[in-house]
């Protein structure tokens, strides 16, 4: 079998696990896929744990009222995954800030409403149902010279949060995944491909807390999409075995040769990751503040 | 023959027209070619002129020393194909300026030193040398319900330069031209398939005035990708004349469904458009006021 | 009289004009002011029309009920200003998009919702209520080399609407104006001082068209504020006649010496701008396309 | 006395402490304060140590070979200052990143050149000269809900740098400082007044390593701006001790009731941090990397 490279539990053969399909509102469909065991974990190249997945229009083609619908739902999807009772919450937001595909973590994170402070510098501001949330873009190794896993590490000794969330641009292997669908699962992150491949492993083991990870696909690598052209190539063609083999060599030298670390985006990709971080920031406001209303957080968060 | 879609002439089978081609400086590469009949303007789908493409490793790849070479090559080619004795010139950078590959030219006339205001306004600042250039960015289309060559006419009726230098984003054949290759076409613009698709004819025809192009590859198409890894394998292949027609039938299924409008770029393209606008408005400085170093003009456009 | 130097109506002894003040929803205060015949344009130093001003808190301080109801009350002033029969609608952002607090106009002019290609272009998304609208910013004279009224002389010859809204940054009298008041006028914008002084007179006389000017306080000039506290001073001390005149010359040499071209503004004066320019790009949205939800235009203006 | 708030030791009194004036290359003039006792310290409110200032026109107005010139002596300054046999450096941005007269931490450290992780990663790009170099712009409490001098403690521990150089903008006194004048100081950076109060201590005793602080004014305080005008408006009125406090009263109504936390800046604040940023980040990698020429430091920040 030809490896599958993308970062979507939903592309890489999850349809054998027998995954549970929902339509939820707004023509938002849900599917949630459990990895049980380790052979299974080992057989996918993903953790063992729950992958949800949000899907529907790219994002920059719903109106508002589906806007919302997503973030509910993804802070529907977080509520869940939360450990009981939860009361404070790191959110990190990984990316390169200066890369506009990498940098929905980083803009995610500045919309999230913290309020670890204000019991010490604002209490006039804390409210009931507001839990105790603080968040970081610890920026990439490239630029920083530090491990980002590193310096997640070091704050979550300092902070000793219940639950650590991280947000993170995906790469998918479907051009059509960019921007439309949203990964939440409690496994938190593996090291793997990501559009800067700037992760080292979070989760339970590595920071001793669970890690909920949240991603979005922003790019397809441009060799996949070759490799896609040529593969429909082939079953169009019912390609033999031998066939098989020269078209993976093909694809390896094209990719090697000429396409090394482009990507395929979408033109409008810097509304894209505007509109996504917004999507994304409101449904983890939402799920950790469940005493404030939507309007409460936009106003909290515009100061 | 496949149809070959590509904003250079260099990728467009320029080598049936026996180009010129010079090593400069610093390891760039120039291509002169030049289309001197409508039978050949016809036959290669762009318009009768010349055609002068500076080659060099992508801008990010390349030092100080060798950027401030591609500025001065730039000048130099630009200086040749300025009409005698000019004295006044408006740059107009077209595409939209918010979407990151498609801002090359707003952000190149960002930093073009304008001088046209100067006599009246600011006296003691002109300068021995200096010709009367202004500048605008007109925004494209989408954003502003007006036609880019309407808004451009206008202005060229209003302030009668003696020529027009064009600047845009262009789209390439292949990805290794993606900011590497600088084209200066004394033909104007034709209508054509750009980043955004945002020009109607901008030329001596059009304008009254002649029309100089300046382009730099900014994305690929994501389905030229696909295409040439078709075609790689179908060299490989050693594919009949029959193979290529079902090839070339897939090609056009998988970009229909796919592909669509997704564009192929480095992951650095905002640095990039950075670079390379900061390149262009310096060649372009320098061509148009011969009586200023670099130093002054760095100095003036600071401001 | 000491010279008061103000963009706002209101600020400008509007009193003695006896202004209707009405209080609106959600804390919104609206003051009418006319001026009326030529004596009294004379008097306060601006031109005879109508002068609309909105006030509330400032617009980092105000929840999203209260920002939709400021862009409501925007386009119902708008409204009650637009000529009968209004078909063609030109807006034009002045001002220097590379200079924050004077971004104001540009960054609205990028979201009001363009139409006027549509039935060319993409005769599917025109629907019932649409107004033929395009929009520019043109840049100012500092950067483009051509005076802005220049250019917007080329485009309103061009696009031929039935009327130009013209939105601006302002400077106020006092601070608490910053980003707390719209200003509406019919009068069009005569050559003032603004933020940055890009402007000639923009009017029924100069385009042929009327001119309707938005504009919001978002600077104040430092020398201001220092000759307020002076003032506060003196009144303060029941300063003398001679007093007041020293005063004058203290006032004057301060800000000669040190002052210059600083501006006060808040800190926050990035999301101010961003915050602001929501709100007039709504309160227009809303005016020009009575047959759209505030739902229909955030979807149409995303794309 | 009247409480004098400024960042800047220059203006708080060091005429006193008899300080070394030398005239450097392009205009550029240096001063070094010592502050060697604790009763000196407490008598000007800030810490014991060496404080260079490097004055000059303000940024936007002087030429490239200045702005070399600056970088070359503030690298001057800052190798007088490093821990003998300093191998390893932690470099912070402080303030914050969005509000864009305290980005100037943050934008300086984007532009530093980051070493420590080529080692590992990228052998092939270490060389001679090179110091073990990391960044970080950890935030502001405000947007992180975690004290910044929390985060940096953490950043130390697990770098063990020799020594931590923190950039940060400034509140000057007088206008006339802005973005014209760069302190260094061996002292660290007490909490105090700054652009947004973003700091506490980090100094040797908090961090356990020498803390190097570089700081550029940027904003006055508008509260100081109109004290400045009453104070030269009672000197010139021969004020009596009388007038002094009543002038003091009125000051301090006029800031309590109107000024707030407005802040006096240029106009083209953006320009002046992407201006003055460069010459910092420059002077630092030029300071810490002694075998990397200029050129080598710009082609290597570059990608």
């Amino acid at each position: 079998m030809r490896q599958i490279w993308t970062d979507l539990a939903l592309e890489a053969g999850a349809a054998e696990l027998e995954p549970e399909v929902r339509q939820l509102e707004h023509g938002i469909e849900q599917t949630t896929v459990s990895i049980r065991d380790d052979e299974t974990a080992a057989r996918f190249g993903r953790p063992a744990g729950t992958y949800v997945t949000l899907s529907c229009l790219q994002s920059l083609s719903i109106d508002l009222s589906t806007r919302e619908a997503l973030s509910r739902q993804l802070a529907h999807a977080l509520c869940g995954m939360l450990p009981k009772d939860t009361e404070r919450v790191l959110v990190v937001g990984l990316g390169n800030r200066s890369v506009t595909p990498d940098a929905l973590g980083p803009r995610t994170v500045d919309r999230v409403l913290v309020t670890r402070h204000l019991g010490a510098c604002l209490p006039q501001d804390v409210r009931e149902g507001m839990r105790s949330v603080c968040a970081a873009a610890p920026g990439v190794l490239g630029v920083t010279g530090i491990e980002t896993a590193e310096v997640i590490r070091g704050m979550t000794e300092h902070v000793a949060p219940d639950v650590v969330i991280a947000v993170d641009a995906l790469a998918a292997r479907s051009s059509a995944r960019i921007c439309s669908t949203i990964q939440i699962a409690d496994t938190g992150i593996a090291p793997g491909s990501g559009v800067g491949n700037h992760r080292q492993a979070l989760n339970l083991e590595t920071l001793g807390v669970p890690v909920i990870a949240i991603g979005v696909p922003m790019v397809v690598y441009a060799a996949k999409i070759a490799g896609d052209a040529l593969s429909a190539f082939a079953e169009a063609d019912g390609a033999s075995a031998e066939d098989e083999q020269r078209l993976a060599q093909v694809v390896e030298r094209v990719v090697s040769e000429r396409l090394g670390d482009l990507i395929v985006t979408p033109r409008e990709v810097d509304a894209l990751v505007e509109r996504m971080s917004g999507i994304l920031a409101e449904g983890i406001n939402l799920a950790l503040h469940p005493g404030l209303s939507a309007g409460d957080i936009a106003q909290l968060t515009a100061q």
